[in-house]
């Protein structure tokens, strides 16, 4: 098992050896997460939902590049922000278990701002 | 340190007690992830690259969240299409480091389709 | 009948007065048109695609507003950059009428670089 | 001067006559938009927002298309959901004429909710 520590080493060394950090702003990488995020929303954009759940092989390999792509850019993205994405990822999991009741929110998609206080 | 692995098992509970899977087709978590991503970007839209570098701790905290509701649906995505990230993160790796020789692509952001193949 | 040249104006005086035209690089404003695009999406996510054809009244004028958020920035973009939105239009839908010809799109959507050539 | 109906007009023909109706419900239009508009982003991410204020001339012309193509699926959008792109800008420049006074807006980026209301 891979850690974000090993890749996010990884991503330094790359980025050093090519001269990269310069175009590594925040706000640039920002921008080339939601590029890449794009990406991978247009496989699916002409599919069912149906159909997206059972991709033929050579298009699911290319999904699996996309979802690397803005997997690498976010790692790269929390290293330059000193965010620690296991960290991020726990807490904001702690977050939506609250304010996602289980019982307010079966089976509805509101946003939890939306939910009926009534009784 | 966390792993993908044990993020995914938390996710499926979370989803299964919401009865959420109903919603969870990779169509419309694509379409879910890129909306987080967007709002990693509006944190930066209006700042400088320098800006975006040192971000008030109160922006960066907010910051943060994005960066895990990204990286939440980035992890139930590959959960739903059986993509390993680990893996497809290392060969995308190994595909970059291919793509854009130290030598080539030092101090400039060319895409390795636009390598001037000189001489 | 608004024209794009109308609100282009509108939107120099609303920004003018506001002493924003410093915010509003081509990068800035590309940025903020997607962050707005996201919040049309976000409407859309979790429905089927029957759903989205059928929206409620309240539901629907949220999305309106989201629309023209797209098309306000869009046409400033268009602005800053000197682009001509009518001509570029009307150029890409003469691009799109050669490239898709309607024997070989009819009833797929497959991208053009995608057609068989078969015979 | 062409309006947001003739294209419209075209739009209906071009999809008419390759069956793609089918395809556009607003929740893939939406996603086609925004893909759209990161393609848009594409061409900013690495550049310096001084870089992104003077395009070559190859590189605008591949800007335009794609402003273009960003406004040929907002109008098609606002077409299947019904909505008059014109009414829908006039109505969201008034509203922003009124949460944006210029007094408190004047040479800042906040967003109307951060504005202080000081005294």
């Amino acid at each position: 098992m891979k850690s974000f520590e090993e890749t996010k080493q990884r991503l330094r060394v790359f980025c050093e050896e090519r001269d990269w950090d310069q175009f590594h702003s925040p706000k640039n990488l920002a921008m080339a997460l939601i590029v890449e995020a794009a990406e991978l929303v247009e496989h699916f954009q002409w599919l069912t939902e149906e159909e997206s759940a059972v991709l033929p092989a050579s298009k699911l390999a290319a999904v699996a590049q996309e979802v690397a792509d803005v997997q690498i850019f976010l790692i790269r993205l929390a290293d330059k922000l000193d965010i620690d994405l296991d960290e991020a990822v726990a807490a904001k999991m702690a977050v939506n278990e609250q304010k996602y009741p289980a019982d307010k929110a079966r089976g509805n998609a509101l946003k939890y701002t939306e939910f009926d206080d009534g009784d």
